[in-house]
Protein backbone atom coordinates (compact mmCIF):
# COMPACT_ATOMS: atom_id res chain seq x y z
CA UNK A 1 0.00 0.00 0.00
CA UNK A 2 1.20 3.56 -0.86
CA UNK A 3 -0.47 7.03 0.42
CA UNK A 4 0.32 9.45 -2.51
CA UNK A 5 0.05 12.94 -2.08
CA UNK A 6 -0.57 15.66 -4.58
CA UNK A 7 0.43 19.82 -4.74
CA UNK A 8 -2.56 20.70 -6.90
CA UNK A 9 -3.32 24.23 -8.81
CA UNK A 10 -7.03 24.82 -10.51
CA UNK A 11 -8.75 27.08 -11.35
CA UNK A 12 -12.29 27.12 -9.60
CA UNK A 13 -14.53 28.73 -12.34
CA UNK A 14 -16.15 26.09 -14.14
CA UNK A 15 -16.57 24.10 -10.79
CA UNK A 16 -19.31 23.72 -7.70
CA UNK A 17 -16.16 23.74 -5.91
CA UNK A 18 -13.63 21.16 -4.19
CA UNK A 19 -15.93 18.75 -2.79
CA UNK A 20 -17.95 15.63 -4.74
CA UNK A 21 -21.67 15.95 -5.15
CA UNK A 22 -24.51 14.57 -6.80
CA UNK A 23 -25.20 16.21 -10.19
CA UNK A 24 -22.87 18.66 -10.79
CA UNK A 25 -18.60 18.88 -11.71
CA UNK A 26 -16.04 19.15 -8.58
CA UNK A 27 -12.47 19.13 -8.36
CA UNK A 28 -12.29 16.44 -6.13
CA UNK A 29 -14.51 14.39 -8.47
CA UNK A 30 -12.42 15.33 -11.68
CA UNK A 31 -9.19 14.36 -10.03
CA UNK A 32 -10.77 10.71 -8.37
CA UNK A 33 -11.93 10.02 -11.87
CA UNK A 34 -7.94 11.25 -13.75
CA UNK A 35 -6.64 8.72 -11.11
CA UNK A 36 -8.73 5.62 -11.11
CA UNK A 37 -8.08 5.98 -15.38
CA UNK A 38 -4.45 5.80 -14.13
CA UNK A 39 -3.88 3.01 -11.97
CA UNK A 40 -7.20 1.23 -12.96
CA UNK A 41 -8.28 0.96 -9.30
CA UNK A 42 -10.93 2.72 -7.21
CA UNK A 43 -9.88 5.44 -4.97
CA UNK A 44 -10.63 7.95 -2.66
CA UNK A 45 -9.09 10.81 -2.23
CA UNK A 46 -9.13 13.10 0.97
CA UNK A 47 -8.02 17.11 0.67
CA UNK A 48 -6.88 19.70 3.02
CA UNK A 49 -10.42 21.10 2.95
CA UNK A 50 -13.35 22.46 0.89
CA UNK A 51 -12.93 25.38 -1.56
CA UNK A 52 -16.35 27.06 -2.55
CA UNK A 53 -17.69 27.44 -6.25
CA UNK A 54 -15.82 29.91 -8.18
CA UNK A 55 -12.76 29.43 -5.65
CA UNK A 56 -9.21 28.83 -7.17
CA UNK A 57 -6.21 26.87 -5.29
CA UNK A 58 -2.59 27.04 -6.09
CA UNK A 59 -1.59 24.66 -3.58
CA UNK A 60 -4.36 22.69 -2.52
CA UNK A 61 -3.21 19.22 -0.93
CA UNK A 62 -4.55 16.06 -0.85
CA UNK A 63 -3.81 12.47 -0.55
CA UNK A 64 -5.08 9.09 -1.55
CA UNK A 65 -4.27 5.24 -0.76
CA UNK A 66 -3.76 3.06 -3.42
CA UNK A 67 -2.25 -0.63 -4.05
CA UNK A 68 -0.90 0.59 -7.57
CA UNK A 69 3.32 0.42 -7.28
CA UNK A 70 3.51 3.41 -9.57
CA UNK A 71 5.97 5.51 -7.95
CA UNK A 72 4.52 8.87 -6.33
CA UNK A 73 6.55 10.89 -8.08
CA UNK A 74 4.67 9.81 -11.60
CA UNK A 75 1.30 11.07 -10.54
CA UNK A 76 2.15 14.52 -11.55
CA UNK A 77 2.98 13.48 -15.15
CA UNK A 78 0.72 10.67 -15.65
CA UNK A 79 -2.62 12.33 -14.31
CA UNK A 80 -2.10 15.54 -17.18
CA UNK A 81 -3.68 12.91 -19.81
CA UNK A 82 -6.61 12.56 -18.38
CA UNK A 83 -7.42 16.05 -16.54
CA UNK A 84 -9.15 19.12 -17.74
CA UNK A 85 -6.34 21.42 -18.84
CA UNK A 86 -8.00 24.05 -15.36
CA UNK A 87 -7.08 21.86 -12.91
CA UNK A 88 -3.00 20.90 -12.82
CA UNK A 89 -0.71 18.50 -10.53
CA UNK A 90 2.13 20.89 -9.23
CA UNK A 91 3.76 18.21 -7.74
CA UNK A 92 3.37 14.55 -6.01
CA UNK A 93 5.23 11.84 -3.95
CA UNK A 94 5.12 9.58 -1.77
CA UNK A 95 4.39 10.18 1.44
CA UNK A 96 4.16 7.82 5.19
CA UNK A 97 1.05 5.94 5.44
CA UNK A 98 -0.24 7.99 8.65
CA UNK A 99 -0.16 11.11 6.47
CA UNK A 100 -3.85 12.53 6.15
CA UNK A 101 -4.01 16.01 4.21
CA UNK A 102 -7.00 16.95 6.52
CA UNK A 103 -6.18 16.04 9.87
CA UNK A 104 -2.31 17.13 9.84
CA UNK A 105 -2.80 20.06 8.10
CA UNK A 106 -0.69 22.87 10.52
CA UNK A 107 -2.12 25.84 8.87
CA UNK A 108 -3.24 27.30 5.77
CA UNK A 109 -2.34 30.99 3.87
CA UNK A 110 -5.41 32.38 1.64
CA UNK A 111 -4.83 34.85 -1.00
CA UNK A 112 -7.57 36.89 -2.32
CA UNK A 113 -7.24 39.37 -5.15
CA UNK A 114 -9.02 42.91 -5.56
CA UNK A 115 -9.05 44.96 -9.32
CA UNK A 116 -9.42 48.56 -7.51
CA UNK A 117 -9.46 49.93 -11.27
CA UNK A 118 -12.25 52.77 -12.12
CA UNK A 119 -13.79 50.08 -14.98
CA UNK A 120 -14.00 46.00 -14.56
CA UNK A 121 -11.24 44.71 -16.54
CA UNK A 122 -11.70 41.47 -19.51
CA UNK A 123 -8.67 40.09 -18.66
CA UNK A 124 -9.32 39.87 -14.28
CA UNK A 125 -12.96 39.13 -13.95
CA UNK A 126 -12.54 35.56 -12.97
CA UNK A 127 -9.46 36.28 -11.26
CA UNK A 128 -10.10 39.01 -8.63
CA UNK A 129 -12.61 41.06 -7.00
CA UNK A 130 -13.93 44.39 -8.40
CA UNK A 131 -13.89 47.85 -6.60
CA UNK A 132 -14.23 50.60 -8.04
CA UNK A 133 -13.93 52.61 -5.14
CA UNK A 134 -11.43 54.73 -3.33
CA UNK A 135 -9.87 53.00 -0.58
CA UNK A 136 -8.01 53.67 2.09
CA UNK A 137 -5.75 50.82 2.79
CA UNK A 138 -3.76 52.33 5.67
CA UNK A 139 -7.23 52.26 7.62
CA UNK A 140 -8.02 48.31 6.12
CA UNK A 141 -4.32 47.63 7.17
CA UNK A 142 -4.63 48.47 10.66
CA UNK A 143 -7.92 47.07 11.11
CA UNK A 144 -6.62 44.06 9.82
CA UNK A 145 -4.67 43.85 13.23
CA UNK A 146 -7.80 43.44 15.23
CA UNK A 147 -7.89 39.62 13.41
CA UNK A 148 -4.87 38.36 14.42
CA UNK A 149 -4.44 36.64 17.33
CA UNK A 150 -7.09 33.43 18.75
CA UNK A 151 -10.92 34.49 18.55
CA UNK A 152 -14.69 33.97 18.69
CA UNK A 153 -15.00 34.33 14.82
CA UNK A 154 -18.53 34.03 14.65
CA UNK A 155 -19.73 37.04 12.80
CA UNK A 156 -17.64 36.32 9.98
CA UNK A 157 -19.18 32.65 8.91
CA UNK A 158 -21.71 31.60 6.88
CA UNK A 159 -24.93 31.88 8.69
CA UNK A 160 -25.10 28.02 6.87
CA UNK A 161 -22.15 26.67 9.16
CA UNK A 162 -22.81 24.69 12.22
CA UNK A 163 -19.52 24.07 14.15
CA UNK A 164 -18.87 23.49 17.76
CA UNK A 165 -16.53 25.86 18.31
CA UNK A 166 -16.49 29.55 16.18
CA UNK A 167 -12.85 30.06 18.02
CA UNK A 168 -10.36 30.45 15.58
CA UNK A 169 -6.41 31.42 14.81
CA UNK A 170 -5.25 33.87 12.74
CA UNK A 171 -1.41 34.18 12.33
CA UNK A 172 -1.17 36.88 9.79
CA UNK A 173 -2.67 39.27 7.33
CA UNK A 174 -1.07 41.31 5.07
CA UNK A 175 -2.64 44.23 2.57
CA UNK A 176 -0.20 45.37 -0.39
CA UNK A 177 -1.54 47.55 -3.14
CA UNK A 178 1.00 47.33 -6.55
CA UNK A 179 -1.00 50.25 -9.23
CA UNK A 180 -4.76 48.91 -9.08
CA UNK A 181 -4.53 45.03 -7.92
CA UNK A 182 -4.91 45.18 -4.38
CA UNK A 183 -3.39 41.59 -2.37
CA UNK A 184 -4.63 40.36 0.81
CA UNK A 185 -2.74 37.20 2.52
CA UNK A 186 -4.41 35.40 5.22
CA UNK A 187 -2.72 33.08 7.18
CA UNK A 188 -4.11 30.82 9.84
CA UNK A 189 -4.56 27.57 11.97
CA UNK A 190 -7.96 26.44 10.14
CA UNK A 191 -11.14 28.70 9.01
CA UNK A 192 -14.71 29.14 9.28
CA UNK A 193 -16.68 28.67 6.25
CA UNK A 194 -17.00 31.81 4.00
CA UNK A 195 -14.45 33.14 7.12
CA UNK A 196 -11.59 34.73 4.79
CA UNK A 197 -14.53 36.28 2.36
CA UNK A 198 -16.51 37.96 5.26
CA UNK A 199 -13.13 39.00 6.81
CA UNK A 200 -11.96 40.49 3.30
CA UNK A 201 -15.95 41.89 2.61
CA UNK A 202 -15.55 43.51 5.96
CA UNK A 203 -11.76 44.90 5.16
CA UNK A 204 -13.18 46.41 2.45
CA UNK A 205 -16.29 48.53 4.12
CA UNK A 206 -13.30 50.26 6.29
CA UNK A 207 -11.49 51.32 3.17
CA UNK A 208 -14.93 53.03 2.51
CA UNK A 209 -15.27 53.72 5.50
CA UNK A 210 -18.79 52.55 5.91
CA UNK A 211 -16.78 50.53 9.00
CA UNK A 212 -14.16 52.43 11.49
CA UNK A 213 -11.75 50.09 12.39
CA UNK A 214 -12.32 50.62 15.92
CA UNK A 215 -15.66 48.72 15.44
CA UNK A 216 -14.22 45.44 14.91
CA UNK A 217 -13.36 44.15 17.90
CA UNK A 218 -17.42 45.22 18.93
CA UNK A 219 -18.15 42.99 15.86
CA UNK A 220 -15.90 40.82 16.79
CA UNK A 221 -17.61 40.27 20.49
CA UNK A 222 -21.14 40.43 19.05
CA UNK A 223 -20.69 36.86 16.87
CA UNK A 224 -23.85 37.72 14.76
CA UNK A 225 -23.00 37.46 11.34
CA UNK A 226 -25.31 40.40 10.36
CA UNK A 227 -22.49 43.15 12.18
CA UNK A 228 -20.11 42.15 10.24
CA UNK A 229 -19.14 43.21 6.09
CA UNK A 230 -20.20 41.45 3.35
CA UNK A 231 -18.85 38.26 1.84
CA UNK A 232 -16.45 39.03 -1.02
CA UNK A 233 -16.83 37.52 -4.10
CA UNK A 234 -15.50 33.69 -4.74
CA UNK A 235 -13.86 34.87 -7.62
CA UNK A 236 -11.19 37.02 -5.76
CA UNK A 237 -10.23 34.05 -3.35
CA UNK A 238 -7.30 31.23 -4.06
CA UNK A 239 -6.11 28.43 -1.26
CA UNK A 240 -2.25 29.22 -1.45
CA UNK A 241 -0.44 26.95 0.50
CA UNK A 242 -1.26 24.29 3.43
CA UNK A 243 1.59 23.87 5.93
CA UNK A 244 2.36 20.51 7.59
CA UNK A 245 4.79 19.57 10.40
CA UNK A 246 8.32 19.91 9.43
CA UNK A 247 10.98 17.20 10.34
CA UNK A 248 8.54 14.19 9.58
CA UNK A 249 8.84 11.40 6.94
CA UNK A 250 5.73 12.84 5.20
CA UNK A 251 6.82 16.59 4.64
CA UNK A 252 8.07 18.01 1.69
CA UNK B 1 -21.83 63.35 -36.38
CA UNK B 2 -19.45 62.61 -33.84
CA UNK B 3 -16.32 59.64 -34.24
CA UNK B 4 -15.71 57.95 -30.95
CA UNK B 5 -12.41 56.26 -30.41
CA UNK B 6 -12.22 53.09 -28.41
CA UNK B 7 -9.81 51.51 -26.21
CA UNK B 8 -10.99 47.50 -26.01
CA UNK B 9 -9.14 45.10 -23.22
CA UNK B 10 -10.73 41.41 -24.07
CA UNK B 11 -10.27 37.99 -23.39
CA UNK B 12 -10.07 35.87 -26.86
CA UNK B 13 -10.30 32.58 -25.70
CA UNK B 14 -14.18 32.50 -26.31
CA UNK B 15 -14.18 33.88 -29.59
CA UNK B 16 -13.17 33.12 -33.18
CA UNK B 17 -10.98 36.35 -33.20
CA UNK B 18 -12.07 40.10 -33.85
CA UNK B 19 -13.35 40.54 -37.25
CA UNK B 20 -17.39 39.82 -38.28
CA UNK B 21 -17.63 36.56 -39.64
CA UNK B 22 -21.00 34.38 -40.32
CA UNK B 23 -22.19 32.03 -38.02
CA UNK B 24 -19.03 32.80 -35.12
CA UNK B 25 -19.22 34.59 -32.20
CA UNK B 26 -16.21 37.55 -32.70
CA UNK B 27 -15.34 40.42 -30.63
CA UNK B 28 -16.11 43.01 -32.98
CA UNK B 29 -19.65 42.22 -33.63
CA UNK B 30 -19.92 41.87 -29.65
CA UNK B 31 -18.91 45.57 -29.19
CA UNK B 32 -21.19 46.20 -32.34
CA UNK B 33 -24.21 45.09 -31.11
CA UNK B 34 -23.24 46.36 -27.65
CA UNK B 35 -23.28 49.98 -29.21
CA UNK B 36 -26.12 49.53 -31.15
CA UNK B 37 -28.24 48.65 -28.18
CA UNK B 38 -26.86 51.57 -26.38
CA UNK B 39 -27.51 54.35 -28.32
CA UNK B 40 -30.29 52.61 -30.57
CA UNK B 41 -28.64 53.09 -34.15
CA UNK B 42 -27.31 51.11 -36.55
CA UNK B 43 -23.04 51.31 -36.84
CA UNK B 44 -19.92 50.20 -38.13
CA UNK B 45 -17.00 49.53 -36.01
CA UNK B 46 -13.70 50.01 -37.55
CA UNK B 47 -10.59 47.83 -35.98
CA UNK B 48 -6.70 48.70 -35.53
CA UNK B 49 -6.32 45.21 -37.27
CA UNK B 50 -7.53 41.75 -36.48
CA UNK B 51 -6.93 39.36 -33.85
CA UNK B 52 -6.96 35.42 -34.28
CA UNK B 53 -9.04 32.85 -32.78
CA UNK B 54 -7.79 32.84 -28.98
CA UNK B 55 -5.42 36.15 -29.06
CA UNK B 56 -6.61 38.64 -26.32
CA UNK B 57 -5.68 42.73 -26.45
CA UNK B 58 -4.86 44.89 -23.56
CA UNK B 59 -5.07 47.96 -25.73
CA UNK B 60 -6.97 47.11 -29.35
CA UNK B 61 -8.31 50.26 -30.34
CA UNK B 62 -11.64 51.11 -32.37
CA UNK B 63 -13.68 53.98 -33.74
CA UNK B 64 -17.10 54.43 -35.24
CA UNK B 65 -19.03 57.39 -36.54
CA UNK B 66 -22.77 57.87 -35.19
CA UNK B 67 -25.39 60.86 -34.94
CA UNK B 68 -25.75 59.90 -31.46
CA UNK B 69 -25.27 62.95 -28.70
CA UNK B 70 -23.76 60.90 -26.17
CA UNK B 71 -20.76 62.47 -24.94
CA UNK B 72 -17.82 60.28 -26.25
CA UNK B 73 -16.45 59.61 -22.35
CA UNK B 74 -20.01 58.00 -21.92
CA UNK B 75 -19.42 55.21 -24.03
CA UNK B 76 -17.04 53.18 -21.42
CA UNK B 77 -19.53 53.02 -18.73
CA UNK B 78 -22.67 52.86 -21.04
CA UNK B 79 -21.33 49.49 -23.27
CA UNK B 80 -20.76 47.77 -19.65
CA UNK B 81 -24.39 47.02 -19.55
CA UNK B 82 -24.30 45.19 -22.96
CA UNK B 83 -20.83 43.47 -23.04
CA UNK B 84 -19.92 40.15 -21.66
CA UNK B 85 -17.67 40.10 -18.59
CA UNK B 86 -14.85 39.23 -21.21
CA UNK B 87 -14.75 42.54 -22.99
CA UNK B 88 -14.07 45.62 -21.57
CA UNK B 89 -13.76 49.42 -22.55
CA UNK B 90 -10.48 50.65 -21.13
CA UNK B 91 -11.47 54.28 -22.60
CA UNK B 92 -13.57 56.25 -24.51
CA UNK B 93 -13.25 59.32 -26.01
CA UNK B 94 -14.56 61.63 -29.24
CA UNK B 95 -11.82 61.92 -31.60
CA UNK B 96 -11.57 64.18 -35.08
CA UNK B 97 -14.12 63.12 -37.64
CA UNK B 98 -10.90 62.34 -39.88
CA UNK B 99 -9.64 59.25 -37.58
CA UNK B 100 -9.35 56.06 -38.86
CA UNK B 101 -8.25 53.11 -36.38
CA UNK B 102 -6.56 51.22 -38.83
CA UNK B 103 -5.34 53.87 -41.79
CA UNK B 104 -3.81 56.18 -38.87
CA UNK B 105 -2.30 53.40 -36.77
CA UNK B 106 1.11 54.09 -36.67
CA UNK B 107 2.83 51.85 -33.96
CA UNK B 108 1.85 48.29 -32.62
CA UNK B 109 2.88 46.54 -29.44
CA UNK B 110 2.47 42.95 -29.20
CA UNK B 111 3.07 41.28 -25.67
CA UNK B 112 3.52 37.23 -25.93
CA UNK B 113 3.70 35.29 -22.55
CA UNK B 114 5.29 31.77 -22.17
CA UNK B 115 4.86 29.51 -19.34
CA UNK B 116 8.67 28.03 -18.92
CA UNK B 117 8.03 25.45 -16.03
CA UNK B 118 8.06 21.62 -16.26
CA UNK B 119 4.16 21.37 -15.66
CA UNK B 120 1.37 23.14 -17.01
CA UNK B 121 -0.60 25.35 -15.00
CA UNK B 122 -4.64 25.12 -14.58
CA UNK B 123 -4.05 28.99 -14.29
CA UNK B 124 -2.04 29.97 -17.02
CA UNK B 125 -3.57 27.64 -19.86
CA UNK B 126 -5.31 30.23 -21.52
CA UNK B 127 -3.17 33.21 -21.22
CA UNK B 128 0.42 32.35 -21.65
CA UNK B 129 2.12 29.19 -24.03
CA UNK B 130 3.32 26.25 -22.21
CA UNK B 131 7.01 25.21 -23.01
CA UNK B 132 8.53 23.06 -20.65
CA UNK B 133 12.05 22.77 -22.27
CA UNK B 134 15.37 24.74 -20.93
CA UNK B 135 15.78 27.64 -23.19
CA UNK B 136 18.59 29.90 -23.76
CA UNK B 137 17.54 33.29 -23.12
CA UNK B 138 20.85 34.87 -24.52
CA UNK B 139 20.34 33.33 -27.66
CA UNK B 140 17.04 34.29 -28.09
CA UNK B 141 17.83 37.83 -27.16
CA UNK B 142 20.40 37.97 -29.55
CA UNK B 143 18.69 36.22 -32.17
CA UNK B 144 16.23 38.75 -31.82
CA UNK B 145 18.27 41.33 -32.95
CA UNK B 146 18.26 40.24 -36.46
CA UNK B 147 14.31 41.16 -37.04
CA UNK B 148 15.04 44.35 -36.29
CA UNK B 149 14.33 47.01 -39.16
CA UNK B 150 12.67 46.89 -42.31
CA UNK B 151 12.92 43.05 -44.24
CA UNK B 152 11.51 40.71 -46.09
CA UNK B 153 9.36 38.64 -43.80
CA UNK B 154 7.68 35.95 -45.85
CA UNK B 155 9.20 33.12 -43.90
CA UNK B 156 6.87 35.09 -41.38
CA UNK B 157 3.80 34.90 -42.66
CA UNK B 158 0.97 32.51 -42.69
CA UNK B 159 0.71 30.60 -45.94
CA UNK B 160 -2.61 31.72 -46.44
CA UNK B 161 -1.75 35.14 -46.57
CA UNK B 162 -1.52 37.15 -49.91
CA UNK B 163 -0.66 40.72 -49.89
CA UNK B 164 1.39 43.03 -52.08
CA UNK B 165 4.33 42.74 -49.76
CA UNK B 166 6.52 40.98 -47.61
CA UNK B 167 8.69 43.84 -46.52
CA UNK B 168 7.27 45.35 -42.81
CA UNK B 169 9.46 46.87 -40.26
CA UNK B 170 10.27 45.51 -36.71
CA UNK B 171 11.34 48.44 -34.51
CA UNK B 172 11.83 46.43 -31.26
CA UNK B 173 12.01 43.07 -29.67
CA UNK B 174 12.46 42.74 -25.77
CA UNK B 175 12.78 39.54 -23.75
CA UNK B 176 12.45 39.35 -20.55
CA UNK B 177 12.49 36.00 -17.90
CA UNK B 178 11.37 36.64 -14.30
CA UNK B 179 10.84 33.42 -12.54
CA UNK B 180 9.29 30.78 -15.04
CA UNK B 181 7.64 33.08 -17.01
CA UNK B 182 9.04 34.91 -19.84
CA UNK B 183 7.78 37.81 -21.58
CA UNK B 184 8.14 39.12 -25.65
CA UNK B 185 7.49 42.26 -26.86
CA UNK B 186 7.41 43.37 -30.19
CA UNK B 187 6.80 46.64 -31.86
CA UNK B 188 6.39 47.20 -35.16
CA UNK B 189 4.98 49.66 -37.96
CA UNK B 190 2.73 46.67 -38.88
CA UNK B 191 2.49 43.04 -39.17
CA UNK B 192 2.03 40.44 -41.48
CA UNK B 193 -0.88 37.44 -40.71
CA UNK B 194 0.78 35.58 -37.94
CA UNK B 195 4.10 37.53 -38.33
CA UNK B 196 4.24 37.77 -34.35
CA UNK B 197 3.68 34.30 -33.30
CA UNK B 198 5.87 32.94 -36.20
CA UNK B 199 9.02 35.09 -34.89
CA UNK B 200 8.21 33.77 -31.06
CA UNK B 201 7.63 30.30 -32.06
CA UNK B 202 11.20 30.48 -34.20
CA UNK B 203 13.07 32.00 -31.00
CA UNK B 204 11.72 29.57 -28.92
CA UNK B 205 13.56 26.69 -31.40
CA UNK B 206 16.45 29.33 -31.17
CA UNK B 207 15.98 28.96 -27.38
CA UNK B 208 15.96 24.95 -27.62
CA UNK B 209 18.92 24.83 -29.77
CA UNK B 210 16.91 23.26 -32.98
CA UNK B 211 17.73 26.76 -34.79
CA UNK B 212 21.17 28.41 -34.53
CA UNK B 213 20.60 32.52 -33.79
CA UNK B 214 23.35 32.80 -36.86
CA UNK B 215 20.99 31.06 -39.35
CA UNK B 216 17.98 33.68 -38.94
CA UNK B 217 19.52 35.77 -42.04
CA UNK B 218 19.20 32.89 -44.32
CA UNK B 219 15.47 32.11 -43.13
CA UNK B 220 14.70 35.77 -43.56
CA UNK B 221 16.62 35.58 -47.25
CA UNK B 222 14.47 32.76 -47.73
CA UNK B 223 11.01 34.11 -48.15
CA UNK B 224 10.05 30.99 -46.76
CA UNK B 225 7.74 29.70 -44.50
CA UNK B 226 9.17 26.43 -43.89
CA UNK B 227 12.57 27.55 -43.48
CA UNK B 228 11.23 29.09 -40.03
CA UNK B 229 9.80 27.88 -36.72
CA UNK B 230 6.85 26.86 -35.94
CA UNK B 231 3.69 29.67 -35.18
CA UNK B 232 3.72 29.81 -31.14
CA UNK B 233 0.06 29.51 -30.22
CA UNK B 234 -2.36 32.13 -29.72
CA UNK B 235 -3.30 32.09 -26.34
CA UNK B 236 0.07 33.28 -25.29
CA UNK B 237 -0.78 36.89 -27.51
CA UNK B 238 -1.84 40.08 -26.81
CA UNK B 239 -2.29 42.75 -28.50
CA UNK B 240 -1.02 45.04 -26.09
CA UNK B 241 -0.91 48.68 -27.67
CA UNK B 242 -1.57 50.68 -30.97
CA UNK B 243 0.23 54.01 -31.14
CA UNK B 244 -1.21 56.83 -33.26
CA UNK B 245 0.44 60.43 -34.56
CA UNK B 246 1.08 62.59 -31.09
CA UNK B 247 0.32 66.61 -31.40
CA UNK B 248 -2.97 66.41 -32.90
CA UNK B 249 -6.19 66.77 -31.71
CA UNK B 250 -7.53 63.12 -32.03
CA UNK B 251 -4.82 61.94 -30.43
CA UNK B 252 -4.69 61.05 -26.21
Amino acid sequence: MKNIKLIIEYEGSNYSGWQRQDNVKTIQDEIEKAIEKTIKEKISLIGSGRTDKKVHALGQVANFKTKSKMPGIRYKHALKEYLPEDISIVDSKEVSLDFHSRFDARKKAYKYIIYNGKLPRALYRRFSAFCHYDLDIEAMKEASKYFIGSHDFGSFKSTKSIVHTNIRTVYNIEIEKTKDIIEIIIEGKSFLHNMVRIIVGTLLYVGRGKILKEEIPDIMAASNREKAGPTAPPQGLYLKEVFYIWNTSWHW
